[in-house]
Order: C-alpha cells, then sequence, then structure tokens
C-alpha cells in the first residue's frame, strides 16, 4: 500500500505573508518527520517557470484575458504533472504558493473572466484533483499592498488599482466559504508572531488527524 | 455597411511550401487590389511569438501534450483578438499560416491528444469564429521532410520520427473531406510552378466568387 502525501496550497493577495508562512508550515512538518516538497506558482519547473516569466513581464501589448487564462493552465498543466502528481505519489507533502483558486480569484473575481470558464479549464487539466486544504492568509487589501510595495518594485499585477485586489479577496472568501472543511482562514493581520502561531497549530492538526 | 474581409489559413506538413503560396496568394490579392495581411501561428503578435518561443525551443524538460495544447490556444487567442479580428473587421484579408486546423492534426492526429478537448478549446478561445477558407498543401511525408532538412537545423517538432507526420497528414486529410466547401487540397507533390498556378487560379476565385 502507498501512502500519497497530502497537497496544501497557501493562498491570499498580495503582501498577505505567504512565503513566510509556507516556509513555517514546511519547517513545521519537517520537525514532525514529513517529506516536504515547498514550490509555487505559475512555476515550479523550469518550463512553467517560462510561462510565469512571459505572465508577469510588463509589456506594451495588451495581455487578453483568455490569454493570461491559458497560460496559468498551460503551466498548471507541466507543474501538476511533471512536480506536484509524482511526488505526491512518492508520499511527499507538496507545499504550493498559489494554486487554482488564484486563478478563480485573480482571474475570475479581479479580471472579471467567467467562472465557468475557469472551471472548464481546471476540468480539463486537473480532472478530480484538487488541493487536500487551503490556508487562506486574509487581510485588509491596504495592509497586503504596503507590505508589497516595501519589497521593491511592482510586477504587472501589482500595478493594479486597490479595487482590484478588494475583488481578488473577496472572491477568495467566497470561495472559502462553500467548503470550510478544505478552507482554513487564517487572519494575515495579526501580528507575525500570532499568524505564525496559528499556521504552526493548523499545520500541526492537519498532520495528526487520523 | 462594412464590408469584413476573409480569413483564409494556409495548412500542411513540414516542407509543402507554406510560406511560398503565402506568398503567391498575398501577391494575387494585392494584384486584384484587395488589401491584404500576412501573418503566423503560433504567433503574429510580439506576445504570441514569445509563446511561439516557449514551444519551439528544444529543452531537456518533456513538455506535457496538455501544456502544448494550452500555450497554441493561449498564442491563438492573443493573435485572434490583437490583430485577426481588427484586421477583418477593418475589411482587410488575413492570410494565415496555420491555425486551428494545425492543433487538430499535430496535437490530435500527432500527439494524440483526445479531439474533444481540442473542440473544446476552441468553442472557448474562438466561439463560432473558423477560417473562410482552409488551403491544404498535400504532399507525401518524404517529399516534405527532404526539403524541411535542407532549410537548416530542425526545431523541436521537426525533430519528431517520419509517422508522427504521417498521422498529420492523414489527420488534415480528414478533417479536408468533411468539409468540401471550406477545405481547398492543393497536391503539393506536383513542381514548383504547377503548384503556384493551382493556387493563384484558386486565390482568384475567391475573390471573384459572388
Amino acid at each position: 500500500m502507498t501512502s500519497h502525501g497530502q497537497f496544501i496550497t497557501f493562498e491570499g493577495t498580495e503582501g498577505v505573508g505567504k512565503s513566510t508562512q509556507l516556509e513555517n508550515a514546511a519547517d513545521t512538518l519537517k520537525s514532525l518527520g514529513v517529506d516536504v516538497v515547498v514550490t509555487r506558482e505559475p512555476g515550479g519547473t523550469p518550463m512553467a517557470e517560462s510561462i510565469r516569466e512571459l505572465l508577469l513581464a510588463p509589456r506594451d501589448e495588451p495581455v487578453n484575458d483568455m490569454t493570461e487564462l491559458l497560460l496559468m493552465f498551460a503551466a498548471r498543466a507541466q507543474h501538476l504533472q511533471t512536480l506536484i502528481l509524482p511526488e505526491l505519489e512518492a508520499g511527499r507533502w507538496v507545499l504550493c504558493d498559489r494554486f487554482t483558486d488564484a486563478t478563480f480569484a485573480y482571474q475570475g473575481g479581479g479580471r472579471g473572466v467567467p467562472v465557468e470558464h475557469i472551471a472548464q479549464l481546471e476540468n480539463l487539466v486537473q480532472g478530480a484533483f484538487r488541493p487536500d486544504h487551503i490556508v487562506l492568509l486574509d487581510a485588509p487589501v491596504e495592509t497586503g499592498m504596503t507590505r508589497a510595495r516595501h519589497r521593491g518594485e511592482l510586477d504587472r499585477f501589482e500595478r493594479e488599482a486597490v479595487d482590484f485586489f478588494e475583488r481578488i479577496r473577496q472572491a477568495y472568501l467566497d470561495r472559502a466559504a462553500t467548503d470550510p472543511d478544505r478552507y482554513h482562514i487564517v487572519d494575515a493581520a495579526q501580528p507575525l508572531e500570532v499568524v505564525s502561531r496559528d499556521v504552526t497549530s493548523l499545520i500541526r492538526g492537519l498532520v495528526t488527524r487520523p
């Protein structure tokens, strides 16, 4: 009998602390003897990272919404088949910085791409595969934007107006409300050590679950 | 009343003479006073050309079939919305080196991607939009391969085995058989001047059609 790993994704708007909490979650899992792989979307393999570069590069030519959506899923198909599924089958846990929920939130909620188009591509690329758990780091948009700006130059997504990110935050919260067993909302507006304590405790709970 | 241009695509396996006949068709149209734009897939805009580079670059990481398919349609969505549709609406004729028939032939016939997946993406990206006419330059695979090799280094697609191209040729012929009004098969194994004469006469026929 093979024991499959768990697939846990970290979601949220800009600057909510996903990278820090991913690292924290990975450390927590390692301390409990769990084999962990940390990866990100779009990206995670050299080919998918090249697609990420195409997506994030500021450019003069306006990028069509459907083009952006298809590039996201092209990178996801590559990441899923090349890295995520083989690692899970080998029994490792995979922690991923963003996944399909980000597409529903950014392209759906943010850009207004019809949700049924995203769902169609989700089924085409993933079949029935979904994350086992989604950690949603939630904070008011202004809090995150201020942190993101302090990191340096803004990429094409970060340059969008604040109301774009408000729609994204709401789309995340709406999705979380539909499936509270898989979505875990963490209040990321709290002081860092409190957020970290919440995430550590959440991750410990997933490992010790019967 | 706006008069829309016609969208004519040129299809066929490697080395059948698509570029030469596209140029010939453009010259024929210009001589008849028709405004023409010549473009190609994957590509046709700077963003779509960047996707083309990703697709054609030889790489160590095997590219997942679904990734390849989604990249093709990502480039197509960009090309369609940014160049093809605006040019047709402005009354110009658009001649395109490969379009969705190439995806059915290469990814479907060649790689064995289920045809219904391609059709689903075709509807998602194009809605009801289809080429007005498809010029299929048909020749035995060996004839074309020999010509392609003489042009220099082979790209990732050209390195595939001959039976891959046999399946592609057959997929093109099968599609052409389903819709003889829109598909025009030209025997590209004939001497160049005969192929050119056939294409010129075909294109003239399309302009003078009532």
